[in-house]
């Protein structure tokens, strides 16, 4: 398929954990993976993490405004305050506007 | 630090594996990484992948034309006809340019 999130606004989260607290950062992600997915304006998200706890997380939003409203979520603003506590050692943001996108699926 | 990506082009690649040709696939894959790097364009890389075999690879690219001349390129075109047959269950290509950025690391 060709295009289907060419207009969309991915919010690129590039993070590396620390070895701290799996259960709780487990609890905590699949939290704010269910809240995000009740926001307006989300789009679908596609997740991964080696085993050395290098993981790239990729939201994808409708518009800019409904990004940053899932940024600015008190819920939201709160775990990513742990987060710097307790379960990551360094992580990105990075804020990109679609410019075209496609996929290819074995036959 | 704030910016260091804005303005860039940020192209998406989440993929699944096929469980083949381990060895094949990680020769491949780091051959195009150290292919990349020496692009005209080039701006960095983040990638990785969970056991199950799924992945996100982001590449960073000064602009859109460099982005699509390392699409373009023919090592880069060969391998990724031989990623379909042998290595790619699916996958998705998403480009999309940087409209702001920002990292953190623990102090």
């Amino acid at each position: 398929m060709t295009g289907a999130r060419t207009g969309q606004v991915a919010v690129i989260f590039v993070s590396q954990r620390t070895a701290d607290d799996a259960a709780g950062y487990a609890e905590a992600a699949a939290a704010m993976d269910a809240l995000a997915a009740r926001q307006p304006g989300y789009r679908g998200v596609a997740s991964t993490r080696d085993p050395p706890g290098f993981g790239i997380t990729v939201s994808y939003w409708a518009d800019e405004a409904s990004a940053i409203a899932w940024r600015n979520h008190p819920d939201h603003v709160r775990i990513r305050n742990a987060g710097r506590d307790r379960w990551y050692r360094s992580y990105e943001v990075i804020v990109a506007a679609v410019t075209r996108d496609y996929s290819w699926r074995k036959g």
